[in-house]
């Protein structure tokens, strides 16, 4: 049994909860090492208290989780199999009593719920999700020693980003160009779609890339991760191309101070809701408070927007081991968007920088 | 109210619903025209059977559904708001009485089940799904229009791919000049993870590309398909690169024929379950019987895998207007996979065969 399951299982032990049954692709990564996107199959992880685990995965994905180290009982189904009933006779095998059940209440479907409803009839279901989200919180070596590999890469997407940007070109072409250069490097997947906007559309934060080119005087924002062995990077550079108006040199530099002053303030015990207010505080000090929108940042790991947010709403204190982003952004609809964004690791006295593309403002004469 | 909007309200009169809430991205774009892919935000539609619907979506999205066209009320939220406080104080002035509620059980969380229960009081929850199945069965003139481009877009990105073929070139690179191709013609995502698959690579039916190379002697099978305007395509080729041995080509002709054997057959009236098996029962007589271990195909619209499936389960018959993919495949461990997809739209009178890349046996020499 891995030291991960042996957590749940304690946390399962002390708490006298009968099972859990955790259904997402990451935290069912997380525990197994088996990373399966079943799309509308079902994936499941049945933990126990006392006894072995249970894996239910599509038949055909059977071999790859045994590769990934799987070593316990598999049920694994065919589509024209009745899953439910599958489950249900190797449940009771177990001989259980079921008082009380653990579930992803924020990613369990109703039609999935009910039949677990059916299998440990009278139980009480509880959520899952806040103890796996302090399982997550804290990342060990191995785990970042893989971050920095996704970061290394999000460093060398922006590179190739910023050096493909010329008068004319369209979003989506610098897009490509970047997504191809990592396709050569092995990288399979991205960690959410990549986002090269230019002018006004830098100014959307959830903007789409397209057709747009670039003109003399925009900034053209890159936001971007990969996903290297299942953990994501998460990276933005905002550029700028041609000339920059005093206006845009004044916002690019109070994103990227706001950014600084949030990260000099990051170590063990300082509360992110005050990491979120030196960032927030020094745009609004700028004029720009109305401008910036989103919360400051967000955890990364396994996923790409984990526990914990960063806001000021927050008031957890940072621990060392924890990995999450620093983003603030100004979005000026008729002039456009800068936001910087860093992966940071809680380190014992500070913090390490995963991602290290420089920060300074870039004009690119080309 | 747009006419998709009242269909709906119309069965929930027959039925006596007294509300719809409906969350999946797809459903929500049939409906409203909006196409928001919130991630972990809640994205509704409250329909009821006689007044206006109620949308809910993150405020910073608010203005796209506007643009999208959906003139009813919106409940815009931002991440700080509580929501199903919001939600509750909306629904409260409607002075609804709530017996009977449809949700999508298969998407719904139970979080957000929860909270519902806790809005309707003592209502009883069903599964909105098959009747959204039904609605969204038959395409229009509108919708087919749309569909033949990305069918289009879908042949054009095989040709890319093709001529990209040479020795030792890896699949992701091949993959990138696919991608990269479809992003300069305004492409902005594809319906799923591109497959470039060499050798025995190929005969993973959900194998990822990597770094293999191509060899002489391989079959390189194609697998990909782009959204436009909210829907899919899907197409599968395979080509052999260099020289094939005999088996390969029997292995080839044999799932083109059982292909061309199902296409020939469909027609209104005629079941699904007898167009599935006249494509397995071809492959059963040549001896491949076991080398095939998925239904014959799925229907294809919003989403890339919609209802009805293609298998020999299912007894529906075939009507004017709908939409799927016929793709047998025939994977031999030590050989290759060999499949063959085209998106079918079923006419008056037979078919119309969206995708039209050839599919006789290209062997690729260069």
């Amino acid at each position: 049994m891995n030291q991960r399951l042996q957590n749940l299982m304690h946390w399962l032990q002390e708490r006298d909860i009968d099972v859990a049954f955790l259904t997402s692709t990451p935290n069912v990564f997380y525990l197994s090492k088996f990373y399966c996107e079943p799309h509308e199959r079902l994936l499941g992880l049945f933990i126990f208290p006392e006894s072995e685990p249970i894996l239910i995965c599509p038949k055909m994905e059977e071999h790859q989780a045994r590769h990934a180290g799987w070593m316990h009982e598999v049920i694994g189904y065919s589509d024209t199999d009745n899953i439910w009933s599958l489950i249900s006779k190797t449940i009771e095998k177990r001989g259980l009593r079921v008082h009380t059940a653990a579930i992803e209440k924020e990613h369990l479907n109703v039609e999935r719920y009910e039949n677990l409803q059916n299998l440990f009839q009278n139980a009480h279901f509880i959520a899952a999700e806040a103890k796996l989200h302090e399982l997550r919180l804290i990342k060990d070596e191995q785990e970042l020693t893989i971050l920095r590999q996704a970061a290394y890469m999000a460093d060398y997407a922006i590179e190739i980003g910023v050096g493909e940007i010329a008068e004319g070109k369209t979003e989506l072409t610098i897009l490509a160009a970047i997504e191809t250069e990592l396709k050569k490097k092995g990288i399979q997947q991205m960690a959410f779609n990549t986002m090269v906007l230019t002018g006004t559309n830098s100014a959307l934060p959830h903007g789409a890339p397209g057709a747009n080119r670039i003109q003399r005087g925009d900034f053209v924002l890159f936001d971007l991760g990969v996903i290297i062995d299942g953990y994501c990077s998460d990276i933005t550079r905002t550029v700028a191309f041609g000339n920059v108006t005093e206006e845009q040199k004044r916002i690019y530099d109070t994103v990227r101070d706001a950014q600084q002053k949030a990260i000099d303030m990051c170590k063990p015990g300082v509360p992110f809701d005050t990491i979120d207010r030196a960032a927030r505080s020094h745009i609004e000090q700028a004029g720009y408070g109305n401008y910036f929108p989103h919360r400051l940042g967000h955890g990364l790991g396994i996923s790409v927007h984990e526990y914990p947010s960063v806001t000021d709403a927050n008031t957890t204190p940072l621990q060392e081991g924890m990995v999450f982003t620093i983003e603030p952004g100004i979005y000026v609809p008729a002039i456009g968007g800068v936001r910087i964004e860093d992966d940071v690791y809680v380190t014992k006295k500070g913090t390490e920088i995963l991602t290290k593309y420089p920060k300074e403002l870039q004009i690119i004469k080309k």
